[in-house]
């Protein structure tokens, strides 16, 4: 049976083609990206996002410059240079840097992704009895990897293992990944879903209504600290107030052993249209100030367990870091 | 000195006068009601929104009638069923209803109301240190009232008393009063502010970079339960997660005798499309399920302290109900 989601992105004939994730769900509309700059310009703009996907982009802009004669090392640089937060990023591009075979170890690490997000997937599905209703945040599906998802994966694998799942999608401020990303992926697989305001996620806890918060990550530190969408922490801090289970979904190269603890993960801050603007129009008043962090850190102490293709762990000192 | 934003809601001359809220921030444009059918249209659309000015709108809402010769009984009943959760509504209808002179009762009920408000802020700005950085959720300003404001109200105060607070404003999905009504009223007042989006209210609190949070009520329960915008709630949690002081600002007509608590209050659901569209374009797939529930409620044991015109309050038995 094909995938009822196509792959975000792949290498064909000497380019990079991927979904352009600006254009959802209005349009499904693949970008090609035939030089380095182009891919940079894709990452910069969100085109392509989520930390895993970040990680085939970069492995890929490596070969890309591998292929028209870039210079490699200032290829690597740039694209490194694109968003600081996703480890993942860096990952794929020095692996592929480090490889004899660019092109070649860029098509690996995309399917190693698919691989990995299905193992991944299975083993968190354990975590999910049957018909539970899941919390989602951001956009942690095939369309932040390249292709099954992370915390998505989790809820798909539960889903095929004829769990009953049922997710409330946050819309996910400002950039609305839940609302366009995650809410299209989960009608294709035909996963029930309701969609709400980011704010509306702690009433329902209060309700009674979630039983489980699972969500992705751009970086876990050392010590078990996540950064992941802003909005994250809060619902994190929510989940224990509600003594709700919460959950991390991410591949193993997410885990950064260089970073000591979350204080140390650098927090994208991008630019003010994104929440003064909406598709071209103005929504707040002319000259207001905007504070637009992308991320932000959740402790180790509030993440019930993490979930990666080597299996489930509660206690960070247990993860493969 | 005159005020730099014009009263919310204005009796004149046989109609209701108010500023279309839905209009703001890109004009300041003024709606004539000249029949009760008018004017739930413009409470049900929000062009009027806000506890305080809901209870204004209720009182003109009676006149008009009495005015139109429309049936009194029949213009309350009508005006009460447009929007559940905000008590001060039926207050304000049953108010004028009482009265011999229904004109003279609402213009009363109008000018009391600013006044109110003052007093109210008066009292509230006594507990912001000087220079502290306030966050507020959704408006409780001058256009959620007839003027001057609840929650922006003791923001004013402590302005004009020279404490020079700022303000994080929440944009406060999904009708956006945060970005577009909050953020016009401190651009009029010259009170700093910065906009985030409401997913970014726990980082700041993490980050150590607010002081105090100010809400509004829509509805006080007998035993100090708070419904307010939804969202609320939420911030409720986290500011006691990080151990900083949540006030709710209102007046004494937000408080509900009648409901014994939170669970009693009516939570007003509103139509999908406001959520699963963004100034007029559709930002979820086609199809999507939304759940759009517009308040939340607060329990009385999150709440530092209570702000009425009659003074600050930090136990609920010590309100004046």
């Amino acid at each position: 049976m094909s995938d009822p989601i196509p792959p975000t992105i792949e290498w064909q004939d000497g380019s990079v083609r991927l979904i352009d994730q600006r254009r959802l769900p209005d349009e499904l509309a693949i970008l090609e990206c035939r030089s380095v700059g182009e891919l940079c310009e894709a990452i910069r703009t969100m085109a392509v996002r989520g930390a895993p996907a970040l990680g085939a982009a970069g492995a890929m802009g490596v070969a890309l410059a591998s292929v028209t004669g870039e210079p490699v090392e200032d290829a690597a640089r740039r694209l490194k240079a694109t968003r600081p937060t996703a480890i993942n990023l860096a990952w794929g591009v020095d692996r592929t840097l480090a490889a004899s075979d660019p092109v070649a170890e860029a098509q690996r690490i995309a399917a190693e992704d698919v691989a990995c997000n299905r193992q991944l997937g299975a083993h968190g599905a354990e975590l999910l009895p049957h018909g539970s209703r899941v919390l989602t945040h951001c956009n942690a599906g095939s369309l932040a990897c390249v292709g099954y998802g992370t915390a998505l994966g989790v809820i798909r694998a539960a889903h095929e293992q004829g769990r009953g799942p049922s997710v409330w999608v946050d819309e996910t401020r400002p950039v609305l990944q839940g609302a366009r990303l995650t809410a299209w992926e989960l009608s294709r697989l035909g996963i029930p879903f309701r969609l709400v305001a980011d704010a509306m996620a702690a009433g329902l806890m209060a309700a009674g209504e979630v039983d489980a918060i699972v969500v992705g990550a751009d970086r876990i530190a050392a010590n078990g600290d996540v950064a992941n969408k802003v909005g994250t922490y809060g619902l994190a801090v929510l989940a224990q107030h509600h003594n709700i289970p919460f959950y991390v979904a991410a591949p193993v190269s997410t885990l950064d052993r260089e970073t000591p603890t979350g204080d140390d993960i650098p927090v994208e801050r991008r630019a003010a249209d994104e929440l003064a603007e909406l598709a071209g129009r103005r929504i707040a008043p002319a000259g207001t100030e905007v504070e637009n962090r992308a991320f932000d850190v959740t402790p180790a102490e509030l993440v019930t367990a993490y979930v990666t293709e080597e299996g489930v762990v509660s206690r960070p000192g247990d993860l493969p870091i």
